[in-house]
């Protein structure tokens, strides 16, 4: 049977992840060239290397082949990100994650075989630009499918009214998938509900039309 | 009135917030201390300059202060990012937005006025371990409040049963909002939807509880 | 019972505050990064430590929040200097006294909770131009309220005068508190007394007015 | 005639010891290998040159020698500290202050023609330690004589009680020459004199005689 | 019409091709970052740059896609390397060939699109050891395809023998092509030729069979 | 006796001269003054020590004079190469060979006793070149006399002529040696032979003979 | 007409050549790629170029193969130092001295062309340590030949007795042949001339017998 | 009884002071930094030391002061060099003998006790032009005090004529001391000595007006 979870490198990003795993009850072999950095996680992985994952006799040794899923989160060493990328792929992981420093890296990794390539520095960067957008906005996450989900508030003069009355499914092809009203939430609203003052609605819609919806509440804003 | 952007430091994650809020059509005034970087950008923001951040007369010069919302984007230097929202927060910026490199650093940018204070790199981690904890989580993303969402699918064996008996409400408090199919999507689905093979469920919850719905997925997963 | 000092960093700086600790009969707990700084130190502290101040974990094994006073004089690492004190201001220290490197760095320590910042070299650049101003100006110090102290002498035209014919009160507001004479003093001279060559008289009143009688020494000196 | 002051370093020290001259109207030619630091002081200065003042011939062009005083206020390279204080005696510069790394330093200067060599972070040590020896001591000066100055409070059980039964002259030879009361002072109270709480009293003594009362100040504290 | 040549990087191997190309009379594009590279070979090529190979933008600014032959001769700096062959593959250039610091190198190049991969170090160490093997051995060469070639002489004792009775087409299934002889040459000599002291025979073979005969010959050699 | 082979340096070029000299089944005593380097070979060599090959002692113990062969394969440090040869030379080795890294340190290589000068990377150029002249010259290799050696197809429309009609030899003085076809060869090809499709001649000829042939066939080429 | 002098390299060696040359009225062409060394010479040489001595087509430009004697004095970089020796020596010039760093430096320079090579390090350490071996040697020197002279003065009770008192002509084979007197000198005393206190005796010896001498002071030095 | 030599630094001057010394038969106690340094030279030395000599410490517990000669070596460390020439002579070490890098460092070493400044590169350069300004200067050489010898040939059509006709004394006070010839010497030749062919002369006069004779020597040259 296919053993789970190889982190390689344990800088922010895969300590990261691997903090999240093992906290979800992962097992998880963390390996990394600095020997402060694995003694920093040594109690808390299975198991924890002081390893240089560029050498393809080192990552035979560990049976990183046998794992299902390896996360790549070699930092700023393009080279060595891309050397190991290369040698798990010849050694057929399933499912390989690495982190990019930029498009090309990325298109590099992507030719030889990298599953999923991430982009944690831009990505955060365009969710910070979308909640920015107007204060309205509380918040604005991409999933992974063509939808995007968006938290949001309304414009005081507006509170009393319904949200059927936003005509946000007419005009943005958004549904209020939900409100958030003192600190609980029920799903579904009815088009009916009266929206009250503090009232967070959560929308969904498929990306394009959430970002009309997005544009409509950024320009109204500067008026 | 009060202007709205400017982005300090145009790296990965300053220069994507950057080319993001320039697609809303927003007006940024990009600052970066390398020439190089501020040229990249000078077609597309509205004003650029090559300058110290750190330094509290260019500051003043540039208006800074002026400005509604001020991104501080700077990499690698703690020292530098610091200065910076100690002296934006001093001139009484209303809304500042800080990249944080670890925890220390985000405590000191908090004490010293930062109103926003941001790990890409972390949660970027978080948000991949919890993608990787099922092969039937798509993705999952934590909003600002106290929700998160999750795309899922089900296992096959499901498919062709309803929404309501897989008895999310019942078990996680979790609700399904939506329902991902060919392409499309519909929102606040009956419990009496029937899943067909390739449905991407969107569930809607409290952060906790989502999280005990994905640890119920992941720890049947090895079965 | 609160433990009474520890100091963090033994350049020239912290090891000119340890050893006038030590001389006074204090007990201290010396901590720097440098080895061969410790090794020096050791025969004469109560306890000494080769340790990175800036790990919170360290702080806590070392038992650094009993203690009453922290000094933090760590060099040119203003990033560590913060860190620091972001610490020991978490950790409780009640009275915390920090090195600055210059203005801005002062702002940030006052900010997350330096009681006292100190500046040698300014501090003592201002002494010493002080001291340059007039040839009469023997010495010059600025106490921690509202007062100063000068030494001075005066032109040799007026010795054979009485102090009060200076009329450093009616003129300055200062008083001489005390006349300096063949190696020993005496203080609170009368008005009456004679000033003879070589007398130092100690004058004392507020900061500014001591200024002022400065400025009037040092105008006179190249006409 | 002589022009009165250079001040060779613009850095922490030598800034300051420039800055307070101007504030007291003297003129001074600044002299820094550094652009930045040069321009900084510009506007101030009366006269600023950016020039290497380990080269004998600048020195001479610059008409150094024509000045009484010169502050030679070069940071951390010790080579170039000595090789201009070399410079300066052999011009036959009269009065010659420089900042001295350590105590080799400072011996070598003396050496080579230095009329007064300067250890700022030393004294400054110094003069922390004991501000902190005794929560009663407010402040703390070394004057250049054989004379120091020190401002104190009571414990609160004395207030209330006269100058004359806190018996500093009988038993430290030390005299209260001031009473800071309300943000004002006067100076020799008479032994009569009723100590309020919040007075703070200037005393003065021969440095080893107020080192003694700092000393029983100090130890009685940790009772 | 697609054009012929494009160098990028002048250094020893790049520089070598270029030289080799002009002498034949064919039209080269060299691409540097080095302005004193360029400067060197700028009035034998057709068209020098000094300019940023990985850099997409100015690839196709110098319209490098238009070219028939591309070649990669970029030194030591293998991330600098993969990028622009990955550029030039994903721009369509039908002809890529890459000098490569190893194998894994040489691996991901061939992933990313290179036609043809060099190794020029390795390569030179290995004729150099086949000629080293026996002192008969004068020079080897490895063809493209499946064929060596290899200058020999032979033993003093052989001489006056013909090329029959060295046996080297049965033993060996290699075939003497052409004898050099005070220099010159005669192709194709019959089996009868009498080999004079002096001789080169060049003799041709499948690479396994000629590494066979070189055995032969080496391990003679100590005898 | 006499004994074989020294490689001193195990990089790219030493370490392959090292690998095929094993393959042959050579002694070989092998220095690097790099641990890693060493320890890569250690298996495979019959003695390997890790030194400083520019040290005379240190040569003599290894008794490096007494081998017949020694390659001087050392990287970039042209200082360390120019003085191992300089030993070598006086210490009386019969053949040494040295890889150059320029023809300056080729030259001073030749005056201090080197035997034999390497190029790898400007060698493997030149032979690029060759091979990229025309799409009918499939390889090309100078021998180490005044003969070199080419590959090469005929274009479409000669195939189903006779190998006299190409007049190799009347044109250029150059002759068929063999002729490849279908994975195998024979050599000395009749001139009545007619090319096939597919066929691969290996052509014979002075060098200067054989660079007229490519010429012929590059120019005709573009036409 | 050959033209006489070129120095290469203008540190303290090279430098000091120059001078002397200068003083002494000589033509100096001056060589060194540092731009603020030639600067410093430009007034005082013939002529003095910003260059690259390694650079053959900048030796050739510069006529340097027109010179009669060319100095290289390059410093620390022995790679540069053989090759500009090397281009020297193929260029033709007729005399050509070179400093060198060490005994193998000096080997190879001598291999590929040197004329004669300098120690200044090694031989003034060398003249050091003659004179400090006794008290009565004042100084010494080798000259280029087989002779050395040295000054000494004699022990004082010897003071009043006769050169040829002191017979050493009969146990060294040298010979007194000046005394300095009074700041004067007179050359060949006669064997009867009597020693006077401080007289100065300069006597000439073949080197080994000198040192023969100086070995009998020396270890009667220690009696 | 003081003991005789202590050499600090055995770099290519310090090195050569003590083998020059040990061949003499001199004790010698070496200190270094560097571990590789002493080990070179254990062997030779009475005794050795990897050590800091910038620290007071380490100098006394060596017992350095109860030495009479100590020859500080110290390269290119100016800092390093002052420093100890500093503390030997505060130690009170009879006889200091220092190496310079330049004037000002040979200034700084005078003032603060250095008994004997040298120039191992000034020096030699000196000499060396000395050498070359004459065809007929053989070599040249400054004593100590105020005498220069001189090694000389004369022009050939002056062979045959005797020492007299030179009119070395009248012209230039200098006396010809010494004539080699076949490879001996003999002293206080008599002005009608014939001088042969090959003959060298030895020249001694005060240096100013030796430095007269090679004038003459050298312009006559280019005539």
């Amino acid at each position: 049977m296919r053993r789970p979870f190889v982190v390689i490198g344990l800088g922010r990003f895969g300590g990261s992840v691997t903090q999240e795993l093992i906290r979800q009850g992962a097992e998880v072999l963390a390996i990394d060239r600095d020997d402060a950095k694995i003694e920093a996680f040594r109690e808390h992985v299975t198991s924890s290397v002081v390893a240089d994952a560029t050498d393809e006799k080192v990552l035979k040794e560990l049976g990183v082949h046998e794992y299902t899923h390896v996360i790549v989160a070699i930092g700023n060493d393009i080279e060595a990100s891309i050397l190991t990328t290369l040698l798990l792929s010849e050694l057929g992981v399933p499912d390989i994650s690495v982190k990019a420093q930029n498009d090309y890296h990325a298109r590099v990794l992507t030719k030889i075989g990298a599953d999923r390539v991430l982009h944690p520095e831009r990505d955060m960067g365009t969710r910070l630009a979308h909640n920015l957008m107007s204060k309205n906005i509380i918040d604005y996450a991409e999933l992974s499918g063509q939808l995007s989900v968006m938290e949001m508030t309304v414009d005081e003069h507006k509170c009393g009214g319904t949200i059927g009355a936003l005509e946000l499914r007419r005009k943005y092809h958004c549904a209020v998938v939900a409100v958030c009203r003192n600190g609980t939430f029920f799903s579904s609203p009815p088009m009916t509900e009266v929206i009250k003052k503090g009232d967070i609605l959560v929308v969904l819609g498929l990306t394009k039309d959430v970002y009309q919806l997005e544009q409509a509440m950024a320009h109204k804003k500067e008026g």
